[in-house]
């Protein structure tokens, strides 16, 4: 047995972090480089290393550093911190039953195929019997963990430590009412937007060039990162210094691989940032799902699709767009690439709408793991809402229930930190303009103090601070929805012109 | 305790090839995709995943495996063979106490930064001191081992099992003296060969586009593996399914990247073409160094560089080639690819005069081994071995003994295998044309011949057949330097014109 002591701790994590390098870089290679026969052995390797680091973080060894090492460690903030993280990791993955842990993997992987059939098929009875007992296990484990209230709020905990059902409830009851009336006003209004205008063809080479100059502009380092390409875009940390982007380009809508790339790039820079000191443990992470997608939704939506954004890069951008770009006027583009239209598909949702589309997902997984949906009724429950809140019923279930592959892969308390980091988003973008002049530094093509601005109060932190700590240090409030409602509020005003 | 059973060693080794292929991966992405930021930490990830893959290698549990799993396999000609080799790994990596290992492998990694200085300031005294303590340790290590007559045959084992300095001497002699016969010849011959004519500019796209071309007619699988950009060129096996190959591009000059893929293209159809029913087992590897550059080198020189490849190829090179090509007569391209010109750097000699470079190496390394040479006596002894054998004599150490990381890196009893490699590929070419008309199949562009007989007879064995019983196999005879002599007195003499 090693000795107990801060160093042989440190050795310990650094393990575990070559260990997580060697799976990240494996899953993006997984994902952009390799050729399509290398993929089944490959996803046996990264079930191997998983399971290594899952053993890791769960040992014995583990288990006599979190008990013994808090004495040693009182007045050192960073390490007690650092056992506290590896604490609650501990407590979540080794409180589950090992041999229903596998069963439960093994039995996600296979719903994950069967949504692919469901979906083929456009029959939503195949997954049903896999989501029964998909819940069931998540029911569970919320159990195991030690659930406040709900088994719905371990859940949650998961993905945004600390957050629960008490908090969310009003701030989505308030949030859906606010958007549903914005749809309907967009709706009445008289103004024209063409979107279809933008749907011409946009070389991907050229798409690209613009992405770079993009990503460049955010601060985005590329001696410490790269981009490529995909089929769902993401971004990955290998290591703080190899923090990697991907897009997917649509030649015939540059939009995809634009937004795409500054929304991921946004995920990136905050990797990018962490302090260095953190390098090789676990504080070198986002602190949580909400958080990393404020970033990444900061960038996409509040600085990507301003207009002073775009009013800066027209140039740019007009300079690698073909020939029937050229003609467009400059308000009509605008408008374009913010036109709002309730649509059945949540990642082709705009702006507006898209945190309607997470409302009904929370809603309806919290209902189903508090038992009072059952699996059968969703679709019916599904189009119920859709029609209810977007005013738009789906005609089938692959364009309904069955579009996400989340709750087919186990996963539920995931979807609620796509809506909640924007909120944050909201929270932050309003608290940066107490200090910068952020349309000021866009038009003037200096991204710099807002990329500052973020690593000062969010990026440097990584898991050394908790979510909510973040916004109430920033914001000196918790979580609201009202800057959020604010800014689509006034932006839609403005474009689709209602008083 | 695991049960010391067939099953648990097979998922034994399955836990090792799964690190191993992370490693690959790693060490792949380290020199074609990462990020100059990432790299520090990268190497640091590369050693504990190698120190975790010599620890399994060298466990207790391994140990019980070897000891106790032999009289259960005694029908199974594989396991036995399995055995075997993880016996072989076992015997040589745990024979050298840890701490000695670790004293080497740091030692190593300073070397090299040093051997990097001392070629900057073309100063092998900076150096020196490193190379002796290196020295001492391979002679150690050999002990370690328990060497057949001489320490250096210790180091030859680990890289050609089997091979040693009483077999390999006179071939080298008998080479050598047949290469510096044909040097001499092809000095005093007129005929003249213009290389430089080759020098144009020839962009990086268009002879990727050709590389390409040819490794497909090699038969290499794309849908197996892909093509990239390095400083170094080289293959590697991530796995069976995923075999990568690396190339470098000179605009200056076509002739690097077209037989940096070649010869690469060549090391990964062995790889890519080994039985896959030994997939996640060390018998999925290439059986030695020698075997290995065999076939590299029969598809580099005995294809790439012959006459009737390039008849065949010309029409579809002239197509990718810029205009400064279309002038040149073939018989001058010809003649110009296969310029012999001695010259003071190894990776950059022609086709003849490259096994020289390699037996000097041999020659001296087996003397310091053998401490009948000095480390401060190893540049005038290198620079006259150059004069001798090659007729020039390097005007630094830079453009000498100090131009190749191998002794640096602590590589001893590697560099032969080059040499070996050579002869073997002359060895099977020589028994594949008694079964095909190498030529006539070259020239109609039908190269699945030549694969398939490569693959039954070399590639599908992995490390289920030792190295010496695949050339005896195949040419009913053990290492003879005969064939390749005849081929390179053949083609040089049709190339240079003596009687």
């Amino acid at each position: 047995m090693t000795a107990v002591t801060v160093e042989a701790f440190k050795d310990y994590l650094k393990k575990i972090k070559s260990y997580e390098e060697a799976l990240h870089l494996m899953a993006w290679d997984l994902r952009t480089m390799i050729p399509k026969k290398g993929m089944d052995q490959r996803s046996e390797v990264i079930g191997q290393l998983s399971e290594t680091i899952h053993t890791l973080k769960t040992s014995t060894e583990m288990k006599h550093f979190l008990d013994e090492l808090p004495p040693q460690v009182e007045d050192d903030p960073v390490m007690k911190q650092l056992l506290k993280v590896c604490q609650k990791d501990y407590d979540r993955d080794s409180k589950i039953p090992t041999a229903e842990y596998t069963a439960f993997v093994t039995l996600r992987s296979k719903a994950e195929t069967v949504w692919q059939e469901a979906r083929e098929n456009d029959d939503f009875s195949l997954l049903a019997p896999y989501l029964e007992k998909l819940i069931d296990y998540n029911q569970r484990f919320s159990t195991y963990w030690g659930y406040h209230d709900k088994p719905y709020n371990g859940l949650l905990d998961q993905y945004e430590p600390g957050l629960t059902t008490d908090v969310l409830d009003p701030v989505f009851e308030k949030l859906k009412h606010a958007l549903s009336s914005l749809v309907s006003k967009i709706s009445a209004s008289s103004v024209e937007v063409d979107a279809g205008q933008l749907l011409h063809y946009f070389p991907k080479d050229a798409q690209r060039a613009f992405s770079l100059s993009v990503l460049d502009k955010m601060g985005y380092d590329f001696d410490a990162g790269r981009l490529d390409e995909t089929i769902h875009p993401f971004a990955i940390g290998i290591n703080q210094n190899d923090v990697r982007v991907t897009t997917r380009y649509d030649e015939y809508d540059f939009k995809t691989a634009i937004f795409g790339t500054i929304h991921e790039g946004g995920h990136a820079l905050y990797e990018q940032n962490i302090d260095p000191a953190f390098a090789m443990t676990p504080l070198a992470e986002g602190t949580s799902m909400g958080i990393h997608e404020s970033q990444s939704l900061f960038w996409e939506n509040f600085v990507g699709r301003s207009q002073v954004f775009w009013e800066s890069q027209y140039k740019t951008f007009l300079s690698y767009a073909p020939e029937a770009f050229q003609t467009i006027e400059f308000t009509e583009f605008y408008k374009a690439i913010n036109e709002v239209k309730p649509s059945f598909i949540r990642i082709e949702a705009d702006e507006l709408t898209y945190a309607l589309h997470i409302i009904i997902r929370y809603e309806l997984e919290k209902d189903l793991i508090q038992g009072t949906l059952q699996v059968k009724d969703l679709p019916e429950a599904w189009n119920d809402k859709m029609e209810s809140y977007l005013g738009i019923r789906p005609t089938s279930d692959t364009l309904g229930v069955l579009q996400d592959i989340h709750w087919a892969a186990g996963d539920f308390g995931y979807f609620p930190t796509y809506a909640l980091g924007y909120m944050y988003a909201a929270q932050l973008h309003d608290a940066m303009s107490q200090e910068i002049n952020i349309p000021m530094m866009i038009q003037s093509n200096d991204f710099e103090p807002m990329k500052a601005w973020l690593i000062e109060h969010v990026h440097r932190h990584g898991r050394m601070k908790e979510p909510l700590d973040i916004i109430k240090d920033v914001t000196g409030e918790g979580l609201n929805p009202s800057y959020l409602i604010q800014y689509l509020t006034e932006k839609y005003r403005a474009i689709y012109g209602w008083d």
